[in-house]
């Protein structure tokens, strides 16, 4: 795909060329309403460009919605996990997913740092998911702590037999879908914005798991970027549930 | 280094061979006196072929001690992160420290995904520390809480502005040696064996940092594998005194 091309070239050109200071600085006020770093700017400007030439419509995080009057829209996260990118630890990707007519159909992560590429469609995945079904029983990737969901956070993470933070949900996501990480959690945070979870439904979906919001809000196409979810990508959906419980409902 | 490039192939062979399940079964009792994957068994049976052909001991986990007489030991961790690397998690490390009359002089940490090397001798390291002096402005890499230091961890993971679990130790003090990463810290859990910290002590101590342990213990080289430490590998020493304090000193 054209646009993950021009991403992974951007984002190698950016690594290269500029200090970590100037990739952590704040570039501009992002479209979601938050804070957007220099690494981001960069690569997204690559990605607009290459899917707008396509034909096709772009919604990211930092210019929002460019509507070139398609029925197809491509939700981009151009670098998730830019803290990591900034900072200097290998873990962040690009990251896509296709919604026609509001559904997506397929979706493609890449890793920026090695160039590895996982797609698949609504109808067809290689991967599949561990078929884990109870968090007694579950690795999982958790979005870090935050003090307005410690309590929640701490009780999945005490339940699970082993957790990770790896500060990049969509390479999270990957995890789940291969079989690699039985689940991926925000705890209630919402953090979680349309482009961080929207591969997960696809990639995910379609090897076996499922997509839900802790507070059970509707995963969907949505061009209002204010939108939050607290994402639960679990490997089946008897996990996904009880990750919902957990985080949702206080003991 | 012979054993590096053992440790990359054998892992390589090994992860595109065997299925999970094969790769996290239990092939024998570590010398340590934990139990070893078959992962770890196949990577360091290669390791020490390499290094006792080339004249030096060689202390590693699984093997214990081999002594062939030699005034240099190489203290190996063959797959750190080996929980990683049986679930395809990506993140896992070669790691190993040379040991001359017991003082360590030079080491080197391996990515196996990627074979990115990271080298340092105690005179002469291509990397610096971040220079971050306090927790509270500190990214942290922790090992995950266990029952028995969750009231450490959680003070830990309260005071910093960010955390990451990566769940390789060998790789998170990488990544405080090149600043991508503030500290590294096991927060009381006394999981750290000699390998998992051995090479920090090289790499990060000859790049700005400090290597130590939360309840004072030195980490010394000792041929006696049942020894543990809660180490914390920081940017400075100020930073690794605070979080030494946080952890060991209930508030």
């Amino acid at each position: 795909m054209a646009a993950a091309d021009a991403a992974t070239d951007a984002y190698r050109r950016a690594v290269a060329t500029y200090p970590r200071e100037k990739l952590k600085s704040i570039a501009m006020q992002g479209a979601d309403g938050t804070p957007t770093m220099f690494v981001d700017v960069i690569v997204e400007d690559a990605i607009i460009d290459a899917a707008t030439a396509a034909g096709v419509n772009v919604l990211s995080e930092e210019r929002g919605w460019v509507d070139v009057g398609s029925a197809v829209t491509l939700v981009v996260d151009p670098v998730d996990g830019s803290a990591n990118a900034a900072a200097g630890v290998p873990l962040a990707c690009f990251s896509a997913a296709v919604a026609i007519d509001g559904e997506f159909t397929e979706a493609m992560t890449t890793w920026l740092h090695t160039d590895e590429r996982w797609w698949a469609s609504r109808e067809l995945s290689p991967y599949t998911t561990s078929g884990c079904r109870t968090v007694a029983d579950a690795a999982l990737s958790m979005l870090r702590p935050h003090q307005r969901n410690w309590d929640a956070w701490t009780r999945v993470a005490q339940t699970a037999t082993r957790i990770r933070i790896l500060s990049c949900s969509t390479l999270d996501a990957v995890l789940v879908a291969t079989g690699a990480v039985d689940a991926f959690v925000d705890a209630g945070s919402d953090t979680h914005r349309l482009m961080d979870i929207a591969a997960a439904v696809v990639l995910v979906g379609a090897s076996g798991g499922v997509v839900l919001d802790a507070f059970g809000r509707p995963v969907e196409f949505d061009t209002d970027l204010t939108r939050r979810w607290s994402g639960i990508v679990a490997a089946t959906p008897e996990l996904g549930e009880e990750l919902r419980t957990l985080i949702a409902e206080a003991p």
